[in-house]
């Protein structure tokens, strides 16, 4: 019998998918009170009492990542397994190439002139860069960056990956992978960079002030990884002075820290909403808001717990040292 | 020895780029004023006069499409050849992806609220569609409408094409591709519909209001065709009332006639401006603002006029009489 509990919020409906998918061996708990005791604890922002459960074994963030607070709290528990889901690599793929689409073509400023009945965009040159033929980097070859490398190369795009285990000359589903090392020589030949790498110690300010100013004045950034991967005065002040041609961020620097501040936070010090280059988007990567995408987590968290009673190998293993 | 034709607009550069493809048997003649004679006319909209030389031969009309006014215009010189260029394939597709995408997942909108410092979309449930998964019918296989389905197969979409010509169980680069009479039989049962054909008497009004009551509420509508295959008023009248998910529109229902109307030329009778599930752009899927396109566009025209002149197979044939 494996012992199952998540605290937290979650809909009828995902449960019920959740439990449909489950083994006759699985007791799960969801919501309050708080089990005495269980071997798998499924909730992202833990507290200690809930780490503390005598027979926790199993430690299982419900996304992908790992909350910088958690992997604090996780120094004093080194006998849990650490896992998370990827349920939401198509969703946070998906958007990585609509932002891409969306600044390297203008559509949210065209579309915005459009309301005003001025079409002058469509005369204007230099305002849509061409992906078929570009130079595109993925910084980050996990289970979205794979996805956003395939389907830019499906647009006729010359997309290379980079990730931090690589061997030398290595090909992924066709797509060249280098290691970071090769990341400044990289910069200036490209047209586009995408980042779909967590926030780790090695990650924080890679793109900083100097690797901006590497990269062509046309080049357009998407960052859905973390905020924190690029350096924020450096950002915006390259978008405001036209040093890079545009950006499509998901991921920002400071977040609504309640429901009341949901409509008056900003994201940045810096006025990025003044900018006419740059798409902005509230962290939606992750796609809370899809509720076939909720059904799809229970589907995989299914699997895990199913792994874990079966005492087969859970899938996503992560190390809280590395943060994934 | 080819003499060529070529009134109107072109840059130095898209000049230079041509003249330095061309053959040494290719005599090209550009802007004012025009030669007494010549093989080959190269004008989106010739008048009468251009198409009386007396040698003419061939009309080649420099984007993809027929206008109306050229096609009745031509009826009077059943003698000519006409050809037309795609070099503006990759730009129209990725225009088509990218609107599909931003009309799919809101981003127009969440950027425009992200400016207000609002980010409530995050939160909110059912305003995000997933591409991966989804049933997309892509109506016309031609060179655009190929890209666009490549592009969303990439995605993990099923796909399913539509052709004027398909044998029974056609399938072209992995993808089935139906006959124009299952259109009603697929459209309750597809998450998105992209039209990608031009306008003809087939086509003109083929999306009415009759069909698109028959599409999904969820379904996303995009338009890189013309204005005139979908009714104005019935597509206005469904975004509206939410009776589809959403719309990314590339091509209208009128158009600025002059240069001075470019900023006060309203795109259709109904006011599309006030509603958040459009995303509207200006006609920009033949990109004529991409200035690497005018040196495809070049390209494509020099190995299209070598080809006339060498006496080969001349590409990209256009029936006037069927406008494609």
């Amino acid at each position: 019998m494996l012992r199952v509990y998540m605290p937290g919020d979650w809909s009828d409906e995902a449960l019920r998918g959740l439990k449909a998918g489950l083994e006759e061996d699985v007791e799960l708990s969801a919501g309050a009170p708080r089990p005495d005791d269980y071997e798998m604890l499924v909730c992202g922002r833990p507290d200690r009492e809930m780490l503390e459960a005598p027979s926790l074994r199993w430690y299982v963030v419900p996304w992908a990542g790992l909350p910088a607070s958690t992997r604090e709290l996780l120094a004093d528990f080194p006998h849990l397994a650490v896992h998370n889901l990827h349920h939401n690599a198509p969703a946070a793929a998906e958007l990585a190439v609509g932002l891409l689409l969306a600044a390297a073509k203008r559509i949210v400023l065209a579309d915005r002139k459009m309301r005003e009945c001025d079409w002058t965009i469509r005369y204007s040159p230099e305002n849509a860069m061409l992906i078929g033929g570009s130079s595109i980097l993925v910084v980050g070859m996990g289970e979205i960056g794979r996805r956003v490398a395939r389907t830019c190369r499906a647009m006729g795009a010359e997309v290379v990956g980079m990730a931090r285990h690589v061997e030398a000359g290595e090909v992924r589903e066709g797509i060249p992978v280098l290691p970071p090392e090769d990341l400044d020589g990289q910069l200036p030949g490209i047209d586009v960079l995408v980042l779909c790498v967590p926030l780790t110690e090695e990650t924080r300010g890679m793109i900083d002030a100097r690797r901006l100013a590497a990269m062509p004045r046309r080049a357009v950034l998407v960052n859905v990884g973390r905020g924190g991967l690029v350096e924020e005065e450096a950002l915006y002040e390259v978008l405001r002075d036209g040093r890079i041609g545009a950006a499509g961020i998901d991921v920002w620097y400071s977040y609504p820290r309640s429901e009341g501040s949901r409509r008056n936070t900003r994201p940045s010090r810096f006025p990025f909403g003044e900018l006419d280059n740059v798409v902005m988007s509230p962290h939606r990567g992750g796609a809370m808001n899809v509720s076939e995408l909720e059904l799809l987590r229970a589907r995989k968290l299914a699997g895990l717990i199913n792994a874990a009673a079966g005492g087969g190998q859970v899938p996503h293993r992560v190390d809280p040292e590395l943060g994934y």
